[in-house]
């Protein structure tokens, strides 16, 4: 990484905002599946790239306000819209009696919610934050960063014993491991729970029921692949949590990108006309009917250069019904967690000799057997790391 | 306000999203001057509208990474050629031999460099973090609200008198009064300072000087008027600095919105572009000759207006000599700062009385003698204010 700081004379490489795809892995160049950069989904977007152009005029969108009339001030009444039609197709969650707050990604609504819902009396401790592990590995790092006296970071949610406050994040599918989530805190006090939904989307998993918890989290990001744009939402059951988080919001960014909220209005608009013509549409031009099949055959793939490489086993995932596709369904989750045979200690530092960067358990709460694999990234990083695993040998 | 939770049968309105200029208030509607909305620039992006256009198709800006070369890796290279030649333009800046952080407005950036200044080693109390009153309504809570153990507000930077760690926010024109501000904290430990230059743009003060700090944070909403696609920008001395407020970002929002940072590019380009065309173009087009004049007006009908309510003085302004403009100019600030004369102890609820709603002084910590008046909303709001202001009597 160059970090040379800014010079008169320096000169910029320019890029049209698309990943060059790179044609060959060179037999010393990493493949990168360490980051969850969404990338797999791009080529469905170029397919549709025309349809789902956005223009945006010199003097549009310039306040900071975009919808009066909404308690989300920020949020303009098309991203609205386009949210709720987007769950009214895709059955996840009852959208109804809650508050929509949306957010710059999922990350933002995370704080915010820390912050929302934590006791507001400052003779209380702070609050515990915990999540069973393994977990995601930012939690524990956004939750410290600035060492709040509100909430801390308490780590897995299976060990934790205390009867004081505590708010449980439960992500379901998880991240890392794909696995389906409940709540798993067993104490006397009763918690609060952040549903993280960011994986909860047809390409990933069965949807087996419209979920309807008092606080859920969603990504654009993982539901589209557009991860630049910085989109997230939250449904709130209760009002003041939802005052809380848009005061926070207020307060960190004054709202979120105007601009973000137009594209992402108008790409989830593209995807349910597809579902409302249905008829009239191939079903390679159906999103969450492409993503799942290109899914399904990256981990049929991947599962056959993990067998062969006898070094990793995988995750098992039950078969459920899924009432957006009317079938029977595995899941095929954004990440596979790969865990080590015995004999093998340090799942990262073995790929990272095979020139595969991952991300290692100890990250996610737990040991270093285990690691985590991005399955969203380019083909060609796919491909590579299919190939290099399934020419591993056990040393 | 209508707060009520989603229901499926509730109407939307749908905006364009663009202000429908109200042509009348009625008397008993309010002006809403409390906000500083910058949409008084929408009549010059107007004229410029379709060479402002841009179109952002279905497949690009899909990653979270913006520039793997650069150490503020979401930040793409059409955005930081813009900044950089912004400051080249408008000669406000020293750019060289700094890095340049991005952020989701400044209100992100500010967060980004209280977590990036305060001292990492636990064992230290909260770096103390002051502004000469009268200061930003918002820093206050800003600062608090996760009552972070690593800073704290501590209130008027010219009653500082503890010899510990502390941050001075400068900023410059200041918000709320205007005035041209530099450091103010006498203590025997050095400070470090953010300097706040939001509104260090030729439309509100003469370019005195090449700026050239160690800290210097700007934001696109008051440069351009585009407030809702939350783009700012830092430039930063110190590499270890501008790290630990990349990682801030990263935790906080992964990263700046690509299609705010693509639509920003462009506009500065525009303005750019005819500035170096000058010959060839009307006057009428420069944006900060354009911006200027606005101003210009607004504050001599203003002016005009205050000397016939006879309840108010304003802060006195010098002429310095623009190198921007090569020219004597005075100061037209984006908040009026009025001062009510003797008798009269609550400014804002005097304007409250005319049906105007304004933000008092008590929330820039000073007193409620004072108050702020925003001079950037629109046409119509700023007239509706300076009518209600000649017609005052006092009571």
């Amino acid at each position: 990484m160059v970090v040379s700081p800014i010079n008169g004379s320096s000169p910029l490489s320019h890029s049209n905002g698309r990943t060059i795809p790179l044609s060959t892995f060179s037999r010393n160049s990493f493949v990168n599946v360490e980051k969850g950069d969404p990338v797999a989904f791009r080529s469905y977007w170029e397919k549709v790239r025309d349809e789902c152009t956005v223009e945006i005029k010199g003097d549009e969108w310039m306040s900071y306000l975009g919808d009066t009339n909404n308690l989300c001030w920020y949020m303009v009444p098309q991203m609205r819209d386009a949210i709720l039609r987007l769950h009214n197709v895709v059955g996840n969650a009852v959208t109804k009696d809650k508050f929509l707050v949306l957010g710059t990604g999922s990350s933002q609504l995370y704080q915010a919610l820390l912050y929302a819902l934590s006791p507001s009396e400052s003779s209380h401790r702070p609050i515990n934050v915990v999540a069973a592990a393994p977990y995601y590995s930012e939690y524990k790092d956004a939750t410290d960063i600035l060492q709040s006296r509100l909430f801390q970071w308490t780590g897995d949610a299976a060990l934790y014993d205390k009867d004081e406050p505590y708010i449980e994040v439960v992500t379901s599918p998880n991240n890392p491991d794909g696995t389906l989530r409940v709540p798993v805190v067993n104490s006397r006090v009763e918690g609060k729970i952040i549903y993280d939904l960011a994986y909860y989307w047809p390409q990933y998993t069965p949807i087996t029921d419209q979920l309807d918890h008092d606080v859920m989290v969603f990504t654009f990001s993982k539901c589209t692949g557009h991860a630049g744009s910085r989109i997230g939402w939250a449904f709130v059951k209760d009002i003041e949590v939802a005052k809380k988080m848009i005061r926070f919001t207020q307060l960190n960014s004054i709202g979120v990108s105007r601009e973000s909220q137009i594209r992402a209005a108008k790409m989830i608009g593209v995807i349910c006309d597809g579902y409302k013509n249905l008829k009239s549409i191939e079903s390679d031009h159906l999103f969450f009917d492409y993503s799942k099949r290109l899914m399904k055959e990256r981990w049929e793939k991947f599962k056959i250069a993990i067998e062969k490489s006898k070094v990793f086993t995988l995750t098992k995932y039950p078969t459920s019904y899924c009432h957006f596709n009317k079938d029977l369904s595995e899941q095929y989750p954004a990440f596979a967690w790969l865990k080590c045979v015995e004999g093998i200690k340090d799942g990262e530092s073995y790929l990272e000799n095979l020139k595969i960067r991952t991300r290692g358990g100890e990250r996610f709460g737990v040991s270093s057997k285990y690691v985590r694999v991005s399955m969203i990234g380019t083909d060609d990083e796919f491909n590579e790391l299919c190939t290099r695993l399934s020419n591993a040998k056990r040393e």
